[in-house]
């Protein structure tokens, strides 16, 4: 298959979809793909993981460092801009086998043909590194300038965040440190250049602006020889230490540009010896879900112990840069079928956030730990009261993401409890995540609440996934994740005492285990779980059913503004049966072992045509389903809409004048899963891999590779038949 | 004083506010107060009580009867309007004492001047009859002819509700027929003419169109001699008899226009002998009181058993025409303590309409009684669940004043209460009453909640009196007011058992009286009643507290559009402390006698200030309360504006295209809840009268007169000095 994606003309309407579509990283930044030249009217951005600032009353967001790839050439005294009106040709790609980007650029001028060439990384092993080469070649004799900066004046949606910026530099080494606002937090940024043409090139360090360091090479460049600059540039923030600048110089100095991107290439080599996939009969989708596999790769944290994946990756700030439940429900499978490292890192960033989750939980009058929806830094909850602007008063409306979505914490539970079974390891457990279970478990038993003219407790008052419906009582998943919960505690616990009764003994002396157990205890067969109606149904919340019943489409027609939002107190879709995404087939997904395959298809028939799949999350969970119940041709259009969204680029990139354009790991996450446990039906049991393929009718083979505890297997699918062999261990 | 008002002028502007301010009526119909040559463009109407129709999906509103006092004057083949430019004078006036409504215009032609006089009463002792009496003079011989009709064409807000209307005469007698769309029911409109002239006329009957039918009489008038026309009216519809044309000839047999006017007057002679109020020192409040107290009387039901009064009283269809708490809240207590039958007409209404409650509250999963929020006929409630349209979007909004203003059942409690403690009449109780209460107290036990966390049961997602905080938990005046109906419910029982055992012994076979009380029991004294914090203050309802703090002027200062919704998801006062009306405060006067009158000043002076008074409702239980803590004149301003609600008239009367004006007998009756409960401080303590008087500083003397059982109490009241005689008994 083909690794590359590629443009060969430059648009300027497709720069925000394209910094995208053409993004590097490493889980510690993802660098827009930008040009050399490009500023943030571009859109420019190197994106910082787990870092936020805010300023004023605007939305908190994480920190764009200062760009240390800012290039701009000069040829004759003339500025060469990808605009220009004498662009002969121009391409860029991205090998997303091997995470580098691309661009080749050719100029007319008067006395000749000037053409750039540059490449860049961001080392997939040493995450503050990025590499850059940028080659010129000329078909006449030029006076060349190339001006190898660090552009401090950042791209922000809601910033300035920076108070100030400066430079310095020392040789061919550039540095800049940014200030945050009001804060301790600084952004330290350095670029040594390297260029050939040692003998004769002049170099000037001019500083044009407060936000601009540049150190300008200028060369007599003879025609048709190139002119080679390499810039091996760091990138380290308060987050690595209390001195980033003094971390980044002792680390620059063992730096190499060539070596360094051997490493690269070797690291992206192991990550695709697990991850890559080959679906032989079907190339588009094979393409997609590499390259899905890639943006997935490029947001995973392998530098730190507790970070996890914003709902756009690192593709910029777009919602805050927060955390949603798209890490836990769509993507974790895949790191921890091939990554486990990374899925436990993805875990214990919740389990480090527990703080703020008690916290969160007790500000509402519960108890136990409610996540935040929209997490950043400690568990802090970015979500807005009011997360949608009236599009007719331009005044914000009061939503309840961030109160009334209580599911949030089970996706978290869920997590654990996924990573505990597939892994056995007991260290997480003991370190904090039966703590968070039981925490999130004691949250739903506090959200209980008995009618009392019922028999069982109810959960009132909530979103479930669908949020185009606010404010119901017993929506059937938060019900069944709420007991889901609650019976994982209390199975943790059971299994804790029987494998270490030692660490039980301690762990209850420390956290009260047996006298929570016995209050989840109380309430484990006494919550309402909605049942399927006659005709197999589950309503989605009481009421639901009374709803008017009419499709997303008709929903639609009666928008009187395109962007008007569908759902909370007075929406279009808010009174109907119209739903945003996969909800009560979420839940038959996560519980479709404890339900017949008539009752999720008679669901999945039900819902489906009543799902707007207004979020890139709906259409896997619909995939998932149609699998379960053996359609996988019902399946595969849902599958190819997870799996080509990065590919395909393109969607809602603005909401008025407010960015909201990124990459959707979630739907990468979900097209694996769909991939591995759908398609290829796999689960472990007993330790050992069993599959029931049901691949798509042009699908003629299905290979890939997991990692199961100590062992890789690759696997075979052909038809029905499934074989693996274990290639190492 | 003057039992007056007037009008010396046209105003085609005024119409329709005059329509209000000059209404007559008696319980069975309101006649506003239009001109006789006036049409459905003038707003006439003759609005009926309790019969209703739906048209298509428009609101189910009641109707308007055929006009028999449609009355056009032609002098020399010119027909004379109160539009033409020649008229030279013109005068209005209501003498609300008598109920009687008297026009007199002057025309200039060239020929010389023609006065047209006129005046109408709807009878207060027989509700199906109005009477006309309509005199022509001229300064010339002139050929005068009266245009005696019937009108048809009648005005309606979502109508047209007749599906024909029929004409016929016989004589002096013209007869119509209204035949409602779709429907049996009929309306017989009769109008008998009597014409002094019997010599002279010439009689010809015309059906100008098929909704209109005349008897023409000519004639020719000498000049200065006076033409009198005077027409006895009767309206009957299927509400009244199977047959309602037979019914209303049978009737008109008897009909003589000076006999129902001695009748008529001799009948609101004796409304004033008790209902009279003299206010030495404040002409304005005692005009303004007695005036209200006039429009109060012409929507007393005194022609039948079990009708109530529509929030806009018989002035029209505006709201449905259709009952609120305004009735059992605001109006009961004047009916109680001067006209007790008419109080128990009044919950008689409820008590019919019990089989509607119980349908409503078992359509939510709620048990016993859930009345009607806008009650017609049946207990059927005209709610919508869109009562507000989105002034930017034209779609209507979602409210929850049906579904979640949970506390009316209360309302119909409380009357049924203050009518058993003050008339002592068993009848009541037993035929229905007892079954009421017990209903209302199951439904409230039915809405009990229990948090896991919580000891004591709650009540969630419901509106207050203050409907601009939509589904709020424990709103305070709910609670409490449930708490208050399952108590009464105990209380009635306990007191039937102990004055008519073998009664009670009946009705607990029939049904299950001592099953339901042991239900009721279980829960009395477990209900979260909200208790003053720190300050004294009483938290409206959960967070209330935690929600902006600002004032009615600022949020005003929000709007995008004058008419925009405040409340409701996303009103400018919703996630404010801003409230539309006395809620907290409504439940204080309530209950003034368990709290201290610290309290009860603390919570007035932290609500008022952030109190819009949004509702008519609102005003008279600031002034309640104020009183109830010895402060007159911080009451007296709230009670002028009750007070003067009629007198002042104005107000809104348009909301867009739709007419939403009309009389405010809950102001009225909260007025004099006011000048009686409040400045008086009336109450009866062992049958006996107590007073703890606190005029407002400006009175010097205040008389009123009350009836108790079988007393009528004469009151005088000079500070703090009262005392009182008993008139007759």
């Amino acid at each position: 298959m083909d690794w590359k994606i590629s443009s060969t003309h430059y648009d300027s309407e497709a720069t925000a979809d394209n910094g995208n579509r053409f993004l590097i990283g490493n889980g510690y930044m993802g660098i827009r793909g930008t040009l050399d030249e490009c500023t943030k009217e571009q859109l420019v951005a190197i994106n910082l993981a787990g870092i936020y600032d805010q300023v004023g009353t605007g939305w908190r967001e994480p920190l764009n460092a200062p760009n240390p790839l800012w290039t701009q050439l000069v040829v004759n005294g003339k500025n060469l801009d990808i605009t220009d009106e004498n662009v002969v040709s121009h391409e860029m790609d991205l090998d997303f086998r091997n995470g580098v980007f691309h661009r080749k650029t050719t100029w007319k001028l008067s006395e000749g043909q000037v053409t750039l060439e540059s490449k860049r990384f961001a080392s997939i092993v040493d995450a503050h590194l990025i590499g850059l080469r940028y080659s010129v070649t000329s078909t006449f004799d030029a006076d060349v300038s190339i001006l190898a900066g660090i552009d401090g004046d950042v791209w922000d949606i809601n910033g300035p965040h920076y108070e100030k910026v400066t430079f310095d530099h020392s040789g061919h080494l550039l540095i800049s440190e940014a200030f945050v606002q009001n804060k301790s937090d600084q952004v330290a940024v350095l670029r040594l250049n390297h260029i050939d043409h040692n003998e004769l090139f002049d170099l000037e360090a001019i500083y044009p602006s407060a936000l601009q360091g540049i150190l300008k090479y200028s060369v007599k460049l003879p025609m048709e020889q190139t002119l080679d600059l390499s810039s091996t540039c760091l990138v380290y923030t308060t987050k690595d230490g209390q001195n980033p600048l003094k971390i980044a110089k002792a680390h620059m100095k063992n730096a190499n540009y060539e070596e360094a991107l051997k490493v690269h290439l070797k690291g992206w080599e192991d990550i695709w010896s697990i991850s890559e996939v080959e679906i032989v009969g079907d190339e588009e989708a094979e393409v997609a879900m590499n390259y899905s596999l890639y943006h997935l790769n490029i947001a995973a944290p392998r530098h730190c112990k507790n970070l996890s994946i914003p709902a756009r990756a690192l593709s910029g700030q777009t919602y805050k840069g927060a955390v949603f439940w798209d890490t836990e429900m769509f993507m974790l499978d895949y790191f921890l079928y091939t990554q486990p490292e990374v899925a436990k890192t993805l875990i214990e960033y919740r389990i480090d956030t527990l703080g703020g989750a008690r916290e969160k939980a007790k500000s509402y009058g519960f108890e136990g730990a409610f996540y935040a929806w929209e997490s950043q830094e400690g568990g802090f909850d970015a979500c807005s009261d009011y997360n949608v602007t009236d599009v007719f008063t331009q005044r914000p409306i009061r939503t309840y993401f961030k109160d009334k979505q209580l599911h949030i914490s089970s996706a978290v539970v869920k997590a654990i409890m996924q990573y505990f079974k597939y892994t056995s390891d007991n260290e997480l457990l003991t370190e904090g995540g039966l703590e968070t279970v039981i925490e999130c478990a004691l949250f739903y038993r506090s959200a209980l609440i008995k009618p009392i003219l019922k028999e069982k407790y109810e959960i009132h008052d909530v979103i479930g996934p669908d949020e185009y419906h606010e404010r119901v009582n017993n929506n059937a998943y938060t019900n069944y994740m709420a007991w889901y919960c609650i019976h994982s505690a209390l199975e943790l616990v059971s299994a804790l005492k029987e494998y270490d009764r030692d660490k039980f003994l301690e762990l209850d002396q420390q956290l009260a285990i047996t006298q929570k157990c016995e209050l989840l205890n109380e309430v484990i067969n006494e919550i309402h779980l909605p049942k399927p109606n006659e005709e197999k149904i589950i309503e989605q919340f009481d009421g639901y059913f009374k709803l008017e019943d009419t499709t997303p489409a008709i929903v639609k027609s009666r928008l009187k503004h395109p962007k008007e939002y569908w759902g909370g107190g007075n929406g279009v879709a808010s009174d109907t049966q119209v739903i945003k995404q996969a909800d009560v087939v979420t839940m038959l997904e996560c519980f479709h072992e404890d339900f017949s395959k008539s009752t999720l298809k008679a669901n999945w028939m039900y819902y489906e045509p009543r799902t707007e799949h207004g979020s890139s999350l709906s259409a896997c969970m619909y995939a998932m389903l149609a699998c379960r119940f053996d359609e996988p041709d019902k399946a595969y259009p849902f599958f190819m809409k997870s799996a080509t969204t990065e590919m395909r680029g393109g969607g809602k990139q603005w909401a008025g004048l407010v960015y909201i354009g990124g990459t959707h790991p979630a739907a990468s996450g979900g097209a694996w899963k769909n991939l591995i446990q759908g398609f290829a039906g796999l689960k472990f049991v007993n330790d050992e891999p069993v599959l029931t393929p049901n691949l798509p009718t042009n699908w003629k083979t299905l290979r890939f590779q997991i990692k199961h505890k100590s062992n890789i297997y690759a696997f075979k699918i052909e038809g029905k038949k499934a074989t693996y062999t274990i290639i190492n261990s």
